[in-house]
Formats: C-alpha cells, structure tokens, sequence
C-alpha cells in the first residue's frame, strides 16, 4: 500500500459476478433462481446461467429487477468454458465454491482473495463439477463456506455477506419502483418518491 | 453485566432451532431440504418442518447425519403454533426471518437478540406466512437479512454466521463417519481416525 503505484489504484470495490454450472432445468428451476435472487440480493453485479437457457428463471430475475431496481445483469446460455476464459482474460480471479475447499474461517482464503483488489467470477455448481473445476485450469481459488454439506445457496449467501463486509444490506438499488420501509413489526412498502416525500 | 446476578449467568452458546413454515412436499422439498442442511452445517441444533411430514426431507437429513456426525435434531408434524408456544413457554425468543423486518446491518437488532442471552428458534417461511407473524403474538424479533426479496435459505445461513460469529465454521461434528480436509486444490475425505493418525 505505500508505493506510489499501489496509492494510485483507483479505490473501487471489486465486482462479483456467479457463473451457476450444472442447472436442470425441471429439477433446479427453484434453486437456481434463489441462487440468483440472492446474488441480486446481495449485490453481485451480475448472474450466467451457463450452458442452458431457463426462460422460467429469466422472467423471475428481471421481474424482480424492473420492480426492485439495481442494474443487475443476467445472462444464459454461455458455455461456462467460454465464460470462464472470457473471465480470465480480462484478468479476473475465479472463485470455486466447495465444500472441498479451503474453510473461509480457519484459512485466509478470503483475505488472499481480496488482496488480488480484482474482479471475482464466482462459481456455483448444482450437480457433481467436472473435476478440473478444482485445478488451476478453471479456479484460482476453492472455497468452502464449511467443510460440511449444505446449500450452495447457502455457502453464495455467506460469501458475498464476508467479501463485501455486509454493506450489500446497506445499499441503494437505484430506479427501484417499490422498497421496503424496515420495520420491527408489520410490513411496509412504499415507493421511492413516497420515502423521500414523507421520511 | 455488572451485577452480580448476571455475572453468574452459564457462559454457553445459546443454541438455535429452526422452524420451517409452509412447506408444500411436492414443490418445496429440495429448498426445505437445503435450509434443513444450512441449519445443521451452520450449526443450529434442530429443525422443526412444521404441520407436515416428508419422508424424502427427513431420510436425507438423517442420512447425512449419519455420515457427517454431530447432534442434529429433526423433527416434523408438530403444528408451528403449538412448537411457537412451547419454545416461549420455556422462554426462548422467537425470530421471523423476513425482509419486511429491521435490517441486520443497519439497525441494532442482532445486538439486541444476543443481549438476551436465551436461546432462539428461527422461523423461515416458504408462502407467504400469516400476518400474526410479524406481531408479538408471534414472534419477539423481525430480522431482515436485507430488505430485498431473496431467498429464505440464503437469510438463514447470513443470520447463522453472524449469530455464532463465524465460529459455526470450525466446530468439530463428534461421531463423524467422514471429514473433509480442506484443500486448496482437490478432493481429500477421510474417516477420522485416519486423520488423527495420519494428521
């Protein structure tokens, strides 16, 4: 951080963007559109469904855009080898969610991720990966949210919350048509001119 | 903390049972099985699929119970407003997980559930849950993990990580038939009486 050159690097934070691999249409419609709300959710830039196309999931995510706001970009049917060598050109760093993975809490696998200050694909597997997802070849890093079986739900959910230090929660959606008053009891929504009009 | 009552208080970890409310067998079974996983991975101590019974959740649970160690209680069929009632019956909290509630970042409320040092069931819904939900009949917290729609399984396991700190990460699952070791590149699971000989 003390040289001249390091002091010059523009002071923004990284981008995420999740590369969901292996979704079954019929089976995974559901799953993968948590995964992908939560993504939105949570702040990701942006969500591949690689391989196939899902146009059930694509109606979900972009309703949820045009009513929510952010500028939250989905994208399917990428050949996930594509997307990851698009990726690396760009010289991005690729994060492979796994149980099998260095533990996000006993290692310090995050820090060293974020020391690269670089853009993350981050991928989500649904059934078994193809095994060199786990070698240089594809990820530059394996991550596991636990070393137990769980939720790649889950384990997406906790990793954005660690990488972006919880102020995903805290953040502006801009062109938003309804948002959420938070409350300790009942529900309130309103829409943005509404908020701003009446506090 | 300065009286002499509270300092007398048992210094344990207040534990977290999770509650599933809504669950529909045929549509939701891979989602409430996953929030069934993320609660025992992140290491609550039970959950409860409230009013129904799935066979097909409760064998999967069992079956990674069995391999995977630790203490995990499942339990379903019990009618939501007579588990609600017994938890505060022994004067658990009850928390309700939904984005309507007090943001967990930006409001104190996490702060003000551990300040209570009682132990907490977490209720996750799947449809859209009854209105006594959000009042005090019901529930004593309303925590949203962001006041954006995402998914329940993905609020659950943010709530679970900053609830225990982290810590749910590297705690040892006793009675284990198998471990990961956790690996920077590949896959390595061992059974572990091999890792203590073999470290």
């Amino acid at each position: 951080m003390e040289n001249s050159k390091l002091a010059k690097a523009p002071n923004k934070t990284p981008q995420i963007v999740v590369l969901r691999w292996g979704h079954r249409p019929q089976r995974d419609v559901r799953l993968t559109t948590h995964v992908a709300l939560t993504a939105r959710a949570m702040c990701a830039s942006g969500f591949i469904l690689a391989d196939v196309e899902d146009t059930n999931i694509a109606r979900t995510v972009m309703r949820i855009c045009d009513h929510w706001g952010g500028t939250f970009r989905f994208e399917m049917g990428i050949p996930w080898k594509r997307a990851v060598h698009e990726w690396r050109t760009k010289e991005g760093v690729v994060v492979h969610l796994t149980a099998y993975g260095e533990n996000i809490q006993t290692s310090n696998v995050l820090d060293k991720i974020k020391k690269t200050k670089k853009d993350v694909m981050v991928l989500v597997g649904s059934q078994k990966v193809p095994g060199n997802f786990y070698s240089s070849d594809v990820s530059d890093f394996n991550v596991a949210v636990g070393n137990q079986p769980h939720s790649e739900c889950a384990a997406l959910a906790v990793f954005l919350d660690r990488f972006f230090g919880g102020e995903e929660f805290s953040r502006d959606f801009p062109g938003a048509k309804m948002r959420i008053v938070p409350k300790s009891r009942g529900k309130e929504i309103r829409n943005p001119s509404e908020i701003e009009l009446n506090g």
